[in-house]
């Protein structure tokens, strides 16, 4: 892509460091496309007959399962080890009854309500992801729209509009208002002659007033063209106490202060773009899809220790986490999913290139906290259903359930999702207290919190035994000197997973990871 | 609310006549805010004992449905008269099964597959329709989200881009960065030195770059950073095969030829900002949540012919359509609901100001045609999951379903939702040839049009018999000249419906304006 507008590595390190903190980094991140569209052009088909060829896969997240699956239903003898007690790895759904423990010993026991849950790792689904669109249609994952924009959530800055938090749709309404009449004085002032024909600056004018509610004047105020963008002061009503009263816009200037268009420009990212989909009842069902489909292939509670190959065959050592007791497994070809960040520790037995390329990516921070509340007070109180709210506090975004609205009874909002060094804070404090801290900092977005907080779980990924990290973080230059060296196959053995895809962080990268990996595997097997 | 702000009729008329046709009428509707929020403060309390009291409520549809529950919640004997042989009125959910005869007399048939409907008229709930959403709650109406903004469907404008659809995503991130290049340009030139300070030009020049995903030059233009907003022409992948490809933008100045803001601002109106809702299974789920509490009150196939009051009372006059008979219903107090282009009629016995109102209130035209295909090919071939396709053609709109997605079989979108001088244009021919108008210029948009339709059903609401019209048609100065009057209760008689309401054409306005009716009529009856 051209150079021009790929972002660097110490741009975004930068923008790590700078004041903005999460926020900034998750912006950053957004900006970086660290989250993209998908090249899946339907189910893979892998011609030929392996001849009985048998592939050991190492991890059941989603990359894994792929894998299995496809290998599998192309006539491969498969087996998938799992560190975990459970399929899905960061495709993951904690629900009440569940129990974590994280890197130190820290446990959390999640008492959470029938119904609710927290997706601590991927959460949304773009309708551009078709491959894992494609395997949701075909394991009978059912989907059900995921909430990105939503226009009566907040944005909250300190320092700003007296720390008060303001409806995302009247700031868009505004900027888009004062941006509009900025420009629409300059193309009047003749500024732009050079640039616009005449033509052209009178059709900008007419969609600047349009796009922009502006009045007649090109000027945006108060009135009705505003307030059907922002909302009203008194909404219009029936009979005879129902002529509406139009509100004030807030100043550009303030809202610039406030930075507020960083998350007006998330909403127009790509990825966040609509229809965005989750599936029914958490993000596992995913993984459950796959395992009704190769549940029979896994060995659960298997970490992985060695990975040792010759040129007939892959040899893994594995311990057996219910016993203690250590293992091996044998296959032609191995498939490993394991995350860098675990695999760097592991002894595996692969060339130079590769390993130089597994010890090269850093992974990212991150965090997730989900809250129990007595009541669905965003909905009730504040009209608020599903989608994201974003302040500068350290739990940089509210996310809302996007699914059971109107239900009375408790409910479980995303009370943080923070990345960088606010990630780093939270996971610093003990898990209750990242829960109270939470709790906290959302209070001054919604002062309900105080009243009707019960219970909260909180997962930072950098605290996660079997990942260590949120997710790969490619820069540029990292990508030049060591992708290639990744993805390539090194004898027997071949890695997959959202850190060999240009699709970090979302199981559309480990799906297309997979299925890359699987047809140059499976090519060369069937090579004459 | 403000005076510059509010559009005149004769700006409406002239944009009736307007070469934009359809769309134009549509989008000047939008601006003219003939929807809008709601003042609703929660469920009425009607102290006081009636005492006896009888209301006549004519009308089952939303507005009279609300009367009657509320009243006989307050100690009312209410008796409810209907025209047709269902409650609802305009809130009506055609399926399978269905026959609608219009008039003149053509009849039509409905055999969309079970499950599959077309919402003739209200087919979404903005979030801050209080009223509605309460009664929803209250009465086990079920709602899933409604989808506004589809980044993924097309606009389209004939001549421009050689006809062909653009994504509306696309189409918005070439806007936004077009329009901040030239604002970022202006802002360089000091063209705006009067207007902003310089630290103010700073943080916008910032905001215009990261919003517009402008380059550090602020131009907008191929790359990472526009791709991430419009799309890519190579999405990135997984593996070996995996590297993005940029995307061309398309030029600003095309895209104020085409005019693709007006559906740009119309995503942003407030009625149609984030979380939009439908009820689960068709909008005629309202009404039948209503029917389940006042449905024992409703005499069905009652045609009013006359309406009379003295000092004891109101009698109405109506036919019974199933056997011709004539009949008469008496009671202390009359609720009417009547669409005034119906009541306009009706031998009423009102004052000279009532009925002047009521003989002011022209009723605009609608149409809306549903179209059932062989398969659903815009999910499946097209990746557009809802929302609505704008274009300016006849049809003006293309609205897919915001349920059943990735559904195997038959679906059925919205082929037309037409206003102004295109809904006479598609009534001027049969229902078949309306249809087969509406696969035409759809077809231009989805080829597959050809090969997957099925079949469809075409409602006009000028030519329903119980409406004659789609909605009241204010205008400022009918506003002034009639409203109160309209409002004001006569006698023993008082109107409402969305005619009676700031929020015309929504189920909002019928149920506030409901709500303001009987309050007032109940603190008649029971003053001292």
């Amino acid at each position: 892509m051209a150079d021009e507008t790929a972002m660097r590595k110490r741009d975004l390190l930068a923008l790590i460091g700078a004041a903005g903190g999460g926020a900034a980094m998750y912006f950053a991140m957004t900006a970086l496309g660290q989250a993209a569209a998908s090249d899946y052009a339907g189910p893979i088909r892998l011609d030929g007959d392996p001849k009985g060829a048998s592939v050991l896969v190492l991890g059941a997240g989603v990359a894994g399962m792929v894998a299995a699956l496809e290998l599998r239903r192309a006539g491969y003898r498969v087996q998938v080890l799992e560190y975990n007690a459970r399929a899905g790895g960061r495709t993951w759904t904690i629900r009440g009854g569940d129990t974590y423990t994280e890197l130190g010993g820290a446990t959390q026991h999640c008492d959470f309500a029938d119904g609710l849950y927290l997706n601590p790792g991927p959460w949304r689904i773009p309708y551009h992801h078709r491959a894992l669109l494609d395997y949701c249609r075909r394991l009978g994952v059912t989907l059900e729209p995921f909430i990105q924009v939503n226009h009566n959530a907040y944005l909250h800055a300190r320092g700003v509009f007296g720390g008060k938090p303001q409806r995302l749709g009247a700031v868009q309404a505004d900027f888009n208002g004062g941006i509009a009449e900025l420009l629409a004085k300059a193309t009047d002032q003749h500024a732009l002659d050079a640039t616009l024909t005449a033509e052209d600056a009178g059709r900008l004018l007419d969609s600047l007033r349009g796009w922009g509610a502006l009045g007649a004047d090109y000027r945006y105020r108060p009135g009705r063209a505003a307030s059907q963008r922002r909302g009203w002061a008194r909404p219009p009503g029936g009979g005879l106490t129902a002529e509406p009263i139009a509100s004030q816009p807030l100043a550009l200037a303030d809202l610039l202060r406030a930075g507020f268009w960083r998350a007006l420009a998330t909403g127009m990212e790509y990825d966040y773009q609509t229809t965005l989909f989750q599936p029914v009842g958490g993000m596992d069902m995913v993984a459950r899809g796959f395992v009704r489909a190769v549940g029979d292939l896994i060995r659960y509670n298997a970490r992985v220790g060695a990975i040792h190959q010759d040129d007939r065959g892959v040899t893994v050592t594995y311990t057996d986490r219910t016993d203690g007791s250590t293992r091996q497994a044998h296959a032609d070809w191995c498939v490993c999913t394991i995350p860098l960040s675990v695999l760097n520790q592991i002894d595996i037995q692969v060339g130079g290139p590769m390993k130089a390329a597994i010890a090269a990516l850093p992974y990212a921070p991150g965090l997730k906290i989900g809250l129990q509340f007595r009541r669905r007070f965003w909905e009730e109180d504040e009209a608020i259903y599903g989608g994201i709210s974003y302040t500068d506090l350290p739990v940089t975004m509210i996310g809302y359930p996007n699914t059971g609205y109107f239900a009375d009874g408790p409910g479980v909002l995303l009370g943080a999702y923070a990345f960088g060094p606010y990630a780093y804070e939270f996971t610093a404090l003990d898990p209750a207290a990242r829960v109270a801290r939470a709790v906290a900092d959302g209070a001054q977005i919604h002062p309900q919190y105080h009243a009707e907080f019960l219970s909260g779980m909180a997962v930072g990924w950098h605290r996660v035994p079997w990942t260590m990290g949120c997710f790969g973080l490619w820069s540029r230059e990292s990508r030049a000197a060591h992708y290639r060296d990744l993805c390539a196959i090194d004898g027997r053995i071949v890695l997959a997973g959202e850190h060999a895809s240009y699709i970090p962080a979302w199981q559309e990268g480990a799906i297309l990871s997979s299925l890359d990996a699987i047809a140059r595997l499976h090519r060369r097997v069937v090579a004459p």
